[in-house]
């Protein structure tokens, strides 16, 4: 049964690195002595090594492991064999590139079906749902495709911002960006605020966190959804 | 000789579609009476008439004919055959799988560099540069290459945007997206906020319009260059 948290943000303004999910997780991985921490997306380009030693301080709190998949030989058997998987931030198009570059996607896809539990914040979420293609990030590197693990029905944009109706900032909002998506692409978008995660135990995806959520559907209006919400409509 | 005007954003904050630019634009195009324009990057998805008809509007001001190169059967012969160019914003990934769908990436960069006069904004003007990877866009569609003209020897950034000092949001600011850029990847990123422009005259680049630009290179810290800079160290 598919056991997902997949975050907007990996940390909250004013609190320290996944303070404020700490509590979930420490459930989520209750069953993990040791996570198989994914650093490809290296935000601001640290270290893997960096990167993950980030991580293990994070999860020494809860007396976890921690574990970087570049520190192993054969990475698609680390993935094989991980008890519980955390993707970290950073930008997508090199997450995304890295995962096919190591052959990681599809044995990555496959255990998540079969239950390793999941944790994923921003970059580490949007490549949960069908393809990477609501990124908000620069493509600093062509990946050799778009499609992404699909362990939802839909796409996410993570760290959701509305629009800020003050500015005189001709860029397209994130919404408009969205909107442009659905002229091409069928595929419904929730965007996900900081603080908001989803919760996904086999078919049932429910929102939580403090914040709504917005949710983007080709041909329709955007709405909000309560925190709470049972995703399993959107398809 | 190449000739070229690179800008920032089609639209300032309270005015009209093109009106900062225009009396540059009445000079750019002074031998020109009739403009293609080339609307693939369909801002919000509207229509090539629709967004043809917006261009027309605005050029008829300075008494100059649009044609949206959907009208033609050959787009490579339209861009063959035109006197002046005009590439529109929206979204970058789409203009650029369409430029290389239709067979006009080269023949454009080919006329552009013979000298037909060349008119960008944003999405347009992303495309002048040596890739697109610098683009601010949402990936709503795959493109073959993000390999782009090249009628400039670094890349852009439009709408540039300086960092919210006092915003608690934690996606990253436009400046960490672009060191991003540079831990993988040497060519030079202009930063080109709205107001300003390129103006390329042959092998001379120079910074137009009101405001500065943001110059990033790959090991160096991020400079500003006053308006009327020559560009010609940037490579």
């Amino acid at each position: 049964m598919k056991n997902l948290i997949i975050a907007s943000t990996s940390t909250l303004h004013g609190s320290g690195y996944l303070d404020y999910i700490m509590p979930e997780l420490e459930h989520h991985f209750k069953d993990c002595s040791t996570i198989l921490f994914i650093p490809y997306a290296r935000p601001g380009g640290i270290t893997h090594d960096e990167y993950t030693g980030k991580v293990a301080e994070a999860f020494s709190k809860i007396r976890k492991n921690v574990k970087g998949i570049h520190e192993f030989e054969n990475p698609v058997e680390a993935v094989k064999n991980a008890e519980g998987i955390f993707t970290g931030g950073g930008n997508t198009f090199l997450l995304v590139s890295q995962l096919y570059k190591f052959g990681v996607m599809e044995p990555l896809a496959e255990v998540v079906k079969n239950g390793t539990p999941y944790l994923g914040s921003s970059a580490g979420s949007n490549i949960t749902g069908l393809t990477m293609q609501t990124t908000n990030d620069m493509p600093i590197i062509y990946p050799p495709s778009f499609k992404t693990l699909g362990m939802i029905p839909f796409n996410l944009n993570p760290h959701y911002l509305d629009a800020d109706l003050q500015s005189k900032h001709m860029g397209e909002t994130r919404e408009t960006r969205i909107k442009e998506f659905h002229v091409f692409n069928s595929v419904p978008v929730l965007g996900l605020r900081e603080g908001s995660w989803l919760d996904v135990k086999g078919d049932k995806i429910t929102l939580k966190g403090a914040l709504a959520a917005r949710l983007f559907r080709q041909g329709m209006d955007a709405v909000e959804l309560e925190t709470g919400s049972d995703l399993g409509f959107v398809k």
